[in-house]
């Protein structure tokens, strides 16, 4: 049986792979795609920021958590992009197997703990988690208008398809949904979101 | 005036460039130097799995917060590598100057938190701030660890160097420190680290 700071620091090795896991979204100033690790980072920093705009009361330092850890099974699953219709089929089957391997890396009560905190935010159910999706979705956005809408053009992003994903953000927070919505518009006025709802 | 959701996004517009300071760290596997927003990500979490190591009870959520945005000055100071004696003569003086000019984007009162967040961790008194510290050097040195070296023995660090900085750690967790020692001793005689101690 290994010890207890071994197990955790093999944990905390092995998830330094995450800093490969490429996703769609650039950096802002048209840079390269930016990875999983830096966009964890960046959303538990907005959460933080943020945390005044959730519709309920949130426990922060579980937002944080959720944000940190929510992508570490994407080390073996791979990102699945947003509007990947096809990986999202499989998305679900890929993430557990990944989970029950990474987090089977720490001693047991950490191991159990983090994969309730990450069931958690996969289930959406609690205000934390609600909030912790709202900075998943608002990071990207953010990162990709200041690129004007580079992203969403590259892969011909659709209004209902980003809709679909970003009406989500209210059930976190009304008010970063109301600037979402004005975001959203912007960029479909602007030709950088197809809009396929007007006929 | 502008709106306080505004100056909170704009700084968190501003911050996605903390994922261009590159460190001399190289990733685990032998893969690219990491940057500051990766090490600040893998630092969090480390705080967070290894908190009943420090030396005194800590506000964990402090110490994330700290790991997270401790690195933000350098978008415009730079990274000051650990053994560049020249860099960290100047140092000081432009981390100050940066930490006034991207924390002024914030509201008020969150800029004056988040400099007092990171004036704390630079004074290194708290238990807090010594177990940030301690997490500061820890993550390098695993990562520089499993690559049998490498960064040490690219820049020849020695083992006053290293030591000098690494004892720090003890501050923060003496069982960390412990692990700590027994490391470098193996990079020692290894000859990853050279001994200029023995004469």
């Amino acid at each position: 049986m290994k010890e207890r700071l071994e197990k955790q620091l093999e944990f905390i090795l092995e998830i330094d792979k995450e800093k490969n896991i490429i996703r769609q979204t650039h950096l802002s100033g048209g840079g390269r795609q930016e990875n999983d690790a830096e966009h964890a980072w960046h959303m538990a920093i907005m959460a933080y920021l943020l945390r005044e705009y959730a519709n309920e009361e949130v426990d922060i330092l579980k937002v944080i958590l959720m944000c940190l850890i929510h992508d570490v099974v994407e080390i073996d699953a791979g990102d699945t992009y947003a509007y990947d219709e096809e990986g999202k089929k499989t998305q679900k089957q890929r993430e557990d197997a990944a989970k029950e391997r990474i987090y089977s890396l720490l001693p047991d009560e950490q191991k159990e703990e983090l994969i309730k905190l990450f069931d958690e935010f996969e289930e959406n159910i609690t205000p934390e988690a609600k909030f912790a999706h709202a900075m998943d979705n608002l990071q990207p956005l953010l990162l990709n208008d200041s690129n004007d809408g580079g992203d969403w053009r590259e892969h011909n992003v659709t209004k209902s398809q980003v809709y679909s994903r970003q009406s989500k953000t209210k059930e976190g927070s009304r008010i970063l949904y109301e600037y979402t919505d004005k975001l959203l518009q912007k960029n479909i006025e602007k030709g950088n979101i197809k809009d396929d709802t007007s006929c």
